[in-house]
């Protein structure tokens, strides 16, 4: 399979928000992301896809699932991967941001998948190098392949998610996740509402395209899917930060909590889960209700499209065309 | 050459203990090891056995020859292989086991490879993802590859191991590697021995199906072979500690010690070896006796083996007769 | 592409200095060297010249470029690669560095690349394991791939690099990049001067075919190129380290120092840089000056070049003209 095989002209050589996206590019992902979360459940999951070309992920936090999801999406996909992690030997000799960031790029790589600490980061990354990047999280700003395995999780229950009512509850004001989920699905037309103590909206929350709730119980009437965020509770600082028994009865999802929204509501979480503090036990594991596995799959697939997707319009594909 | 060129049909989807196996089992394993053994001395020691396959290696204890031997034995079998190692972010971050497992298996690895501080934590992601696992080692219970390995390595020197007597000796109490040998060459009809202080042997010895011995020089008379353990200090805890000048006086191999064995007694060391403690160097390094260094080496092709036979029984395989 | 298919019959099984390689030698890395230069800015960078080897990076000391530069190396030329990093377990438990190399031999490694804080290290490997061995840095004595790619990165751009002037400066007494330097520009006559304090610079310097200076100034009359080489905090020791700010007034390169020297003068920096010591932001961000980020882009491919010709005399070649 050729890398120029794509009908659609992807136009973004870069994924750094998920607002950036339009409603094709993400139709045209999830498409492809389909073909990919069937395929990876046969045993020859292997494409070549990106044969040829290299991958690094460049991880200034510490990351199982993202960094395995790409790992994994990269290989299968026929990808050189190279991990780099979180505090590694260069910057902790002095190197800076961009040193680093041009000291891979002369590499050669053909992708960077940035995680990193710093709103920006990912942006800084892509502006720096030219190379093609997508950005795995920046800080509390943006984890777009976050929103989009996470949106297109619901599409495949759902088909379209126009006009359907989300929830996200939970600590939003440190949460990437929360914020590219609201741009994607304000993109798609769909109804988002914010859920949290007011210690844990960020103090914008009113501008973000979505409603505003500090009850639970008013946020979830009649929502379609809700998800609830981890408790992160190394982003927070100062006084006002709630005990776990506090915010599980305040904000914990419960079957019974879930009675005001519809009766087919389903329940996602980015994990790593806190059972029994943002979700009961049993509703992370209710097959009626919870997609929590399944956003992971998803992970895998749609993170393929991206690189796929993102790779069709690298600037190193310019002589594509001639072989 | 394809995944399903076995003539052979192994029975088993996880290779958890030493003692599930049949005895056909282990011949029909050590065939096949036979011919990585020789393959892996070649240039090219490549084959696109698991082609497609994804191996995903999960350490919570760190790992080198075991790891490596795993890494290399997946990636020489063309799997796409990944690492998490111990301490990874989301156990830090109080995920659960469980949901570190079934996070993992959404990401349909086709063979997990674990290895924990705790008995019985392979089985329990087995049964939790019912992904193909191969235990790796969890506590003190089994590390069965790595009795596969020393066993294969015996045979490569006997042929048959059946009537012959082994002694094992030193740190028992705390050894996987003890527990899966005595099952293996039991199944095997070899005669083995255990020997060592009481304080490192475990208080249900007796029933292992071998004989004790405190007495090295007792145990070790008319043995074919001798495989002494490393003092794992790090497993050990309370005042009966041996310093190493005791142990090495006590239960140290030497070639005089050895004189009580069979003039060809073969010697094993699982590794990493302490010289001087519970092996002499000049021992380790005899090449009539030691066979320490073979067993590193038998250890990737059992472990090719093992990843080869268990994939021809992995679930995702079954699609496999349609291709 | 076969891995026997170079003209030129490469002599050296291992690569531990530079000053053991001949002009011929030197002459047909760079040749291979400047292909692979050119495929890696291309999509398709992908060889099988190592395809059915093994090649493990060992490296005992933290790294982020040496060790991403080999990996992404062994990569692009197929091989199977797998990292082992500093304070791997076995020597943790009290391994001897001798085991620790006859166990990774007798995984069937065709090529080793170590890393080392103790000078000799690398050499002690390829003795005692037999494999073919890469030095990538044995404390303050060799880097021999780090030579070749300067080398190359000035032979690019001059084509011959014997009769050129070319400064090294800073601290040259825990630099083994500088050795390394030294013995490979006296063995393409090219002219060599080393300046720095007294206190950074070697007891042994004016037996290192080298001039020797203190005066930057001096030292940098008339020089084709000079080479900065980062201040080795970590490795210094006593009461004789300068400041930064004395380090920089004395001996930091900027575009005014540089006047001294030729006026296309070429910079050079090993990294990773501390911008405002021992280099000025603006000399090492100057495009007709600093080939700082060339360095790097050359380090892959050399050591590409590297891999395939030692590998070319590896032990484990020996049955490649029958196939």
């Amino acid at each position: 399979m050729g890398r120029a095989s794509f009908a659609y002209d992807f136009p973004h050589r870069n994924l750094l928000s998920a607002g950036s996206l339009n409603p094709l590019d993400v139709q045209m992902l999830f498409e492809r992301a389909g073909e990919h979360f069937e395929r990876n459940r046969e045993p020859n999951k292997k494409l070549d896809a990106l044969k040829g070309l290299t991958q690094i992920n460049l991880f200034f936090e510490p990351s199982t699932r993202t960094l395995a999801s790409f790992e994994l999406a990269g290989k299968r996909l026929g990808a050189d991967v190279v991990n780099f992690s979180a505090g590694n030997a260069s910057t902790k000799k002095g190197e800076s941001l961009a040193d680093t960031a041009e000291t891979l790029a002369a590499m050669n790589p053909d992708l960077l998948v940035v995680r990193h600490q710093s709103a920006g980061a990912a942006a800084f990354f892509a502006d720096v190098t030219g190379i093609s990047t997508i950005n795995a999280g920046d800080g509390a700003h943006e984890h777009p392949s976050q929103a989009l395995l996470d949106v297109f999780t619901l599409s495949r229950h759902w088909g379209e998610i126009g006009g359907r009512r989300i929830a996200i509850v939970g600590d939003i004001a440190h949460s990437r996740v929360a914020r590219s989920n609201v741009s994607l699905m304000n993109l798609l037309n769909a109804e988002v509402r914010l859920c949290g103590p007011a210690t844990l909206l960020p103090p914008d929350a009113d501008r973000w395209g979505a409603t505003v709730f500090h009850d639970l119980d008013a946020a979830l009437e009649d929502c379609d899917a809700v998800m609830t965020l981890r408790l992160q509770r190394e982003r927070m600082s100062g006084g006002l930060i709630p005990s776990e028994r506090e915010y599980a009865a305040l904000y914990g999802l419960t079957h019974k909590r879930l009675e005001a929204a519809k009766p087919d509501c389903l329940v996602m979480h980015p994990g790593p889960m806190n059972r029994g503090v943002e979700i009961h036990p049993a509703l992370a594991d209710d097959p009626d209700r919870s997609v929590i596995l399944e956003q992971v799959e998803s992970g895998v697939a749609i993170r393929m499209a991206i690189l796929e997707m993102v790779a069709s319009r690298a600037p190193n594909m310019r002589y594509e065309d001639d072989r």
